[in-house]
């Protein structure tokens, strides 16, 4: 009855089919590898506490006040800090935004600067959370293929010429939904076509402190020798994801335009969390937990691929993940993922099929796999059950 | 150096004046009446203290855990319940969605509703928060008067005639930026020219709690007569603001539209929040702390209006506010609220000047003024500079 109310930019939005997944894998009977939570236990929920009581002592009424757009000023600067440490930036609080977890990074980006009909260059699978927020914009999806070294430099050079794309959106680190990681050799190859182009670029890295192995980490595309690099970074995955924090680090000019959409957006993000998060951080060894979380992911994730190897179909390929919190499977070119989905449903197991991933999906044939959020014993039952499902179809 | 990068939406979008006035007002020497925020001493601080702790145990890891987009089921019942217990309202959670403070809500209505050149009509003068939030989705705003009694009937009339509007947004308790309230007789007359026409009404109402007198509340406009209608609220001004909870009331299909928004705005609001309030609330007496609110305010209030009658000239008008947190100034016609504005920061006390409250400020003579964050004697103290530099202009 409110069709005719309803503005255009939502009426293409899309959202019923992860809803409906959803409902159906919520079914207790069912093994999810659907979701995307990180495992409750791998929350400091003691640490939380201590420092909740210990900001109620120090800041009394503050911490319950209205605030700052742009964020309490001890968590930018733990910010800072982390990123001088870890890769030498040159940056200051002013280049930094906190933001109601990096979902609404999503939406503040698209809403500063994407125009209807912007063409933003995605990765082909892309995050469905970046596809939804970019969409209410009305921005022009233009893909770029991604390999398991990261993404295909032929196809990114066709794509460049082609489309002149304004932003591109990129998740460098165990990318979700494929788990994937763009080599060092890839991510200069990519800097080096991309530098020159009238393009800005958003790394998001939610899971870039998940990384399984001891080799050293990877450095973002073109850190620090750009302007037009936005890096998109939450405490969602190594801390808690119920707090809604993320933030942008920018040039400060795009800071202070972001902040312009946040003020409108919803003026500042809950102070107490902003609060709480920071006591535990500057009261808390960062590294060391976030160890304890990535010892945990890493056996689940060995789980999980040690399963798909022992009782796949060999036709079945899958993503062996060094970090984050998924895997990708493709199953045989021409087979349909909506009927191993419902095979699947059958025998109570559940999974994410790869269309939301996609900007025009048909005849797919992957899926997400979600490890984080069960244990090693489950992980096994359900990928059992689920190459039942897969001799089915 | 981005200015091509960025949307023409966020071009468009003011924010520098509001942003200008703050600096200079946050100077520790200044009296400020610019700001619009609760009196810190109206927080619960120690029964929150006692609930964080108590959802700690209760609840474990699920306060940290990501969670649905509509809200906390206990925290959406607690609505329902009082807004049945109040106003009668035929509601139940399906009807609620939960939102990161007011402020979102009205960024997911203007997200959900305008298009582009939209006519949605406001108050003269309105929420400056409104104004942002909507011109971000390039709204055609399109006024009606606003008068002691509530909106100006026949400029209503011309108003609905010549534009149509799309939507309405009216804030008709103790209206922010005037303190006004509509009386009975005219939320009945704007009822009867509103209720055939093709158009939302959205009632914002953040201050309807805050109510002076021992006066019976006034219902809505329309309460429980239209599908058409969407009631906000908040728990910034009863509770505490920094938590960033604010509500939607609304038809289901709308509710579902905005839900689909709001997950590709920032998939939900802190959860953490959301089990503290919700605690709180049914574990405390609301109604017994908003009498504590309210005596507190009145005699702010009060002590303003008694010191504008003492101090002020005879020629400047200023609303007595029954509720609320505002008043609003109105000088002599033709004097510039500017002039004004620097002659009393110089004098060490601040408003906001009427600017961010017009859709097209010109020849401003007119200011809000915030009695709810300073004491008795400091809102005295601070008229009477105002009343000084009053003279001068």
């Amino acid at each position: 009855m409110f069709e005719n109310y309803f503005s255009e930019r939502i009426k293409n939005t899309p959202s019923s089919f992860i809803r409906e997944i959803l409902k159906v894998t919520q079914k207790p009977e069912i093994i999810s590898f659907a979701g995307g939570l990180p495992n409750p236990i791998s929350f400091p929920q003691e640490e939380l506490k201590i420092s909740m009581n210990r900001i109620a002592e120090m800041y009394g009424a503050k911490i319950y006040q209205y605030s700052t757009t742009l964020g309490l000023d001890t968590l930018r600067q733990y910010i800072v800090d982390r990123y001088k440490k870890l890769w030498n930036m040159d940056i200051s609080i002013e280049n930094i935004i906190i933001t109601t977890g990096s979902q609404q990074a999503l939406d503040l980006i698209g809403k500063v600067f994407i125009n209807e009909g912007d063409n933003v260059m995605v990765e082909k699978p892309s995050y469905l959370g970046l596809l939804q927020s970019f969409c209410v914009y009305q921005a022009n999806f233009v893909t770029t293929k991604l390999n398991d070294d990261g993404l295909d430099i032929e196809d990114l050079k066709n794509t460049l010429k082609t489309y002149k794309p304004k932003l591109a959106y990129l998740i460098p680190n165990f990318q979700n939904p494929t788990g994937l990681t763009y080599t060092a050799e890839n991510r200069k190859a990519v800097f080096d076509l991309i530098k020159d182009e009238d393009m800005l670029l958003i790394q998001d890295d939610p899971y870039g402190e998940l990384r399984f192995e001891d080799t050293p980490r990877i450095p973002y595309i073109g850190l620090n020798q750009t302007e037009k690099n936005l890096y998109l970074g939450s405490f969602s995955k190594i801390v808690t994801p119920g707090m809604r924090l993320g933030y942008i680090i920018a040039n400060k000019e795009i800071i202070r335009m972001i902040e312009t959409a946040k003020q409108a957006a919803d003026l500042h993000s809950n102070i107490f969390g902003q609060y709480l998060i920071s006591d535990y951080l500057y009261n808390n060894d960062l590294d060391k937990h976030i160890e304890k979380i990535k010892k945990l992911y890493k056996s689940q994730a060995q789980a999980m691929v040690g399963a798909m190897e022992e009782y796949f179909p060999k036709n079945v390929k899958f993503t062996r993940p060094k970090g984050g919190m998924f895997t990708w499977v493709t199953l045989e070119e021409g087979k349909d993922v909506m009927k191993l989905f419902d095979k699947a449903i059958a025998k109570n197991v559940a999974f994410v099929p790869g269309h939301p991933f996609y900007v025009n999906p048909k005849n797919v044939n992957t899926l997400r796999l979600n490890y984080t959020n069960a244990n090693s014993e489950t992980i096994r039952e359900g990928i059992k059950r689920l190459s039942e499902a897969l001799t089915e179809v």
